[in-house]
């Protein structure tokens, strides 16, 4: 019997692939669920056990957190990857790595063909079949959702027919949890006009006042929390719930979808927005003018390639490289407050920091250089400008 | 008697450059003040005053905020310029236009020199003797204060010698306020782990709760707030009021001087970041993605050098035609809401926005394409991809 | 009847669509043949008469040079637009302008269809389906060549089957003729290793020795050749006339397709490559440093969406805008010496050179700074590669 | 006594130098050629002799050819770096590289002084301070001819008092030859309008017809050139002698000097032509459309700040990291045809080559993809193009 792979979430979609591919296609259906962070035990077992009810030949759940951290978010947190200047990729990374890994294992069971839940109007089902293609170009992709357009009822009443009776009801919020943050989705995202209320996060305000966090970044990456050192997955997880509290870090993404319409999606990520936030700020006090002009420059297109589900074009490897390489002096403390709905980035402490005294400080005289060394120095500067100016005869009237 | 214009604000330094130049060096001294929003009438009033009893042979109060607006800050809008993701150029771009006009004043009363009071350590020296040198490379600049390297008890002293009695204690804060933000400097700001504590402040939170406010913008600039139009030099106070209220806009600014030094300064800009965040949000629904692109690129190269004080370079004349050329369908209403310390976005209404159903939802199936063609699409837009790694025999472990 | 417009070019491909969709498929056949510049009025006449034997109902020759001028070739010149550093775009620009030419005809005469003859492998399809999706989306696009996947010997069989007898004989080497050049596919550019061999090109060398040539430009516009003064698109065949007695402008362009896989193709294009390289010599004496290096960045995206079919996209009038507005000091004269195969820019002469003695030559001593000026300047742009060298302890082995 | 650091060249300005740091400043004068592949063993005896002849306590020649390519040409080939589209950095480079070793050698000795014989006019003085500064920002720094403003004669009379009676005319033309190139300036290259006489040119036609060279490039590196394999710095020397024969790779650079004012310079350099433009080619066939985009920016940067003298910037070193990953597949051999005065390359062969028939050819029908995928695509691709222009109603008048 053929054996078909299928990224298998739990949700409506996908259990009524699981059957579909089963009943009507005849397969030998293997799920899989890549857990990039976003799944409790409790849940992963509950996925198991429904997996296994509708008829898996094989239930697999991937954890894949460290694997994730070290090839994604380390270099969305060098780069202060924040798409359109908002948006962390909380949900479009972790898709691309459930794409490599779901087709590696696909590959590694033998299976011929590789199937997932998306639809035919959104940014996932490009990163999965993109990424499917490159590294199997022998796997045949199936998208039932995408291929026979059924409505939610439509399904229900194929798996009741079928003998699954769950509770199917719709959330009034799509939520996608995951380590890198929390996308969510609901009516008024659908609208331009309208932001989520309150009780769509799944991070509710428990806290009043303030409270100070201190990170410590190593070679650009967090190493601890208030002082508590782990490795770098965990200080994220620590550092979210930490913002949780405060209710930090919703904000709503709208952007270009690789199909060309615009999108646009509430999210809420306490961890990667401060993370990045504070890592940037110990870069302006650690990196040169040029570095951080090229970091920008390259981080935000890394961004947008990771986003649109390009991971695996070449130059994404010559990117990362780039960043790797500007990160040996980020080091050292940042200083944060949180707040309810926001947080303060109060200031840093580095060995590698360039704002030293020792060289004169901004707006005090200093011995470094003298009056004249200044005048010289602007004298020579404007050189071009006045030459312009005085061969165009500008006036600027 | 040879004439020197001096950029006066009747503070100590300016002050005693104003009895400098005309005790030791002979000049018939003209001091000007160039209001870019920042000075009330009677603060107006005051300067001019104290100016004639040091001795000014003619005082000059000019107030430029429409042409400030004009031909600075609307670019600025137009180009979402945040300094190093952070600073909308409060001080620095309101010292260029200073520049410009103070050596325009010069030229126009036919002096021969011209003086300033900046130090020699930081970027204000640089915008003013840049822009002179180019706008007039016949006239001398003075710069007693750079030159002198005197102690504020030099000065102090030196006027008190000179018939000079005011109290000149030094403010803890040093505060600098113009129509696009004010900054503010202190202890604090120079260290690396300090933010300004609360009371530094000009603006303090006198409201809770929170507060809806509709900014309307057509081609890219802001015509009303809350339904009221006017012009937008007007429009921008009356936001910073709303804003000012909450305690918005305060953060502080590490970047990279043109000495090369770093700096440090805290500022509070309420109307300047609400309005380029909802500015850059309609844009978000009205601009192509690759216009966004190089909005981005050019406006941050455009705040680099304007920053920089090299506004008169000519590459920033045709950046601001392109700015200029991206906007005519940045057009609708942002909401924001309001609340201590902070604002969020909620979102916008615009006859130009391209997030609209008739071409499909995100996520949601539509009829403008079939998933055949959707597959058809990531087919071809992986081919690159595809080739690469099969001409080189990647194996993505 | 329900009309088609048929892009017509006269040979075999385009032959078969017009006797397929007028026989098969039972169209009003209207021909079109968009002429930027590649052709004569004896070969118009010739597609003219040959359309209506194959029985168009309505056959129209357009001849658009100046508007494909104005609109396109100016700004591939003043963005010195080489694809990959060596090809003018000599086919892609045109592909575009004719089908927006032909688009518009379609609508013009209220036809319901619109098909041209390319195959599923090419950029042309792209450029051609874009533009008519952006400007019609009404109308149906018809393309039996990439459809029915025919071989040459099929179609010659069809067209036979059909009363047409024309002897369809396959030219060695494909050539398309422009206004901005001339492409030529062989089979040696269907390999990575051969290039064309001499007689595959249209021009052949005639002359010896060298030839001087003086170009003239306006605000970066081509306005005499050899002090004759004409409108730019004639001295575009002028100039490309001189170049083509010396063979000059072969070379064969690499590069990656709109649909991912490289391909490779010959050119001759004289007066593109003397006009483009003169003129951007023209611009190293009368632009500034950075009005250079962003027209590079903005000029090469333009060539990269022009090529690529995405003329259309709004950034493109941005770009556009900024071009423009760079040119208005590209003034002046460029000599050009003439040889055998390549030619050499021997210098330039222009009021508005900003290599002008006043301000001191380069290398020799002056009088616009002194040595301490030069001193300070050095000591102040070394200041932050120098702190970040103390700071962090760089030994430099 | 005091030892001071000459960076000696033999020629009148630093003999000058030698004589007048002696006898006038009472130094004892180290003196020191560095030689980056531009002097024969020959010329290096020379110098030394005449070195010692004017009093040098100690000359050292240190010949870095090798530690030059490792770390400054290979990075130039790797980013095809040519500034301004032209010039290849033959001297900015090699003046970089003497710079750090003749100040590491001041260290290695414990001199206190450094000195150059550059004038205040032109990027060497740059190049030279900004790199001493930075690597022993305790050493002083001498420079006798930029401080003294002394004329030709006054220099020669000086020498003539104190004994030193060589007869130095000047030559026509200054030529600075090194393994990047040779750079020459003379009369010409003072005006914008004249080019160099052929007879400037320190190489000369001596061969005509053609003749076909095979360069051979292992991950970015020159490894054999006609099959010979030899390290990458002698098979720039052998291609540059087989280049020399043709007099190929004459140019001249018009630019914007560090100083702020255009400088122009001619030069000859086959080998680096040759090879950037081979090196170029083979990237084409073997890298991805992004990689080539991001190196071109990189590189380009690279060479403006490598030729302006800021070669110890940090970002060079990641920009460096970027570069050498994007290597690994520039694999393969380079055919080219050396003519009189200009080459042609021909193509190359790469097992890396991405223009392979198995993913179907370009403008040839294949089996990688239906006609129906391409409409998919090209539907899919118009989306944005297509929204824009029917929700703004654009009418492409």
């Amino acid at each position: 019997m053929k054996k078909v792979v299928l990224a298998y979430s739990g949700g409506l979609d996908t259990s009524y692939c699981l059957k579909y591919l089963k009943n009507e296609k005849g397969f030998e259906v293997h799920t899989v669920l890549i857990n990039t962070g976003g799944f409790d035990d409790q849940e992963l077992n509950d996925i198991e056990e429904r997996a296994y009810e509708l008829g898996s030949a094989k239930h697999a759940n991937l954890t894949i957190v460290d694997k994730y951290y070290d090839q994604a978010i380390k270099f969305l947190i060098y780069g202060n990857v924040l798409k359109n200047n908002t948006y962390p990729l909380s949900v479009s990374a972790e898709r691309v790595f459930q794409a490599i890994e779901a087709i590696k294992y696909a590959k590694s069971i033998g299976a011929t063909a590789i199937a997932h839940g998306s639809t035919g109007a959104g940014n996932d089902q490009i990163r999965f079949d993109l990424i499917f293609h490159t590294i199997a170009p022998e796997i045949e992709i199936i998208t039932p959702i995408r291929d026979l357009k059924l409505s939610r009822q439509e399904e229900v009443d194929y798996l009741a027919q079928n003998g699954v009776h769950y509770s199917w009801e719709k959330a009034q919020y799509s939520i996608n949890k995951g380590l890198w943050g929390t996308s969510v989705g609901g009516k008024e995202t659908l609208t331009s006009h309208k932001s989520l209320p309150n009780e769509a996060y799944p991070s509710q305000l428990v806290k009043e006042g303030e409270e100070k966090v201190t990170l410590e970044f190593k070679e650009g990456e967090l190493i601890a929390v208030n002082g508590k050192k782990d490795k770098p997955s965990n200080n994220i997880v620590t550092l979210e719930k930490l913002g949780n509290a405060y209710a930090i870090g919703r904000d709503t993404h709208v952007g270009d979808t690789i199909i060309g319409i615009k999108g646009r999606v509430g999210f809420e990520a306490a961890a990667p927005l401060i993370i990045i936030k504070g890592h940037h700020l110990l870069e302006k006090h650690t990196l040169g003018k040029w570095q951080q002009y090229w970091k920008e420059q390259l981080g935000n297109w890394y961004g947008m390639l990771f986003h649109e589900g390009q991971f695996l074009d070449p130059v994404m490897r010559n990117i990362e490289a780039f960043l790797e390489d500007t990160q040996k002096n980020v080091n050292g403390k940042v200083f944060v407050t949180l707040r309810p709905y926001h947080f303060v980035l109060d200031g840093i402490e580095s060995d590698n920091d360039l704002m030293t005294n020792s060289f004169g400080q901004y707006g005090e005289m200093n011995n470094a250089w003298t009056s004249d060394d200044a005048k010289g120095f602007i004298k020579i500067l404007g050189n071009a400008q006045n030459i312009f100016s005085a061969v165009n005869n500008e006036t600027y009237e």
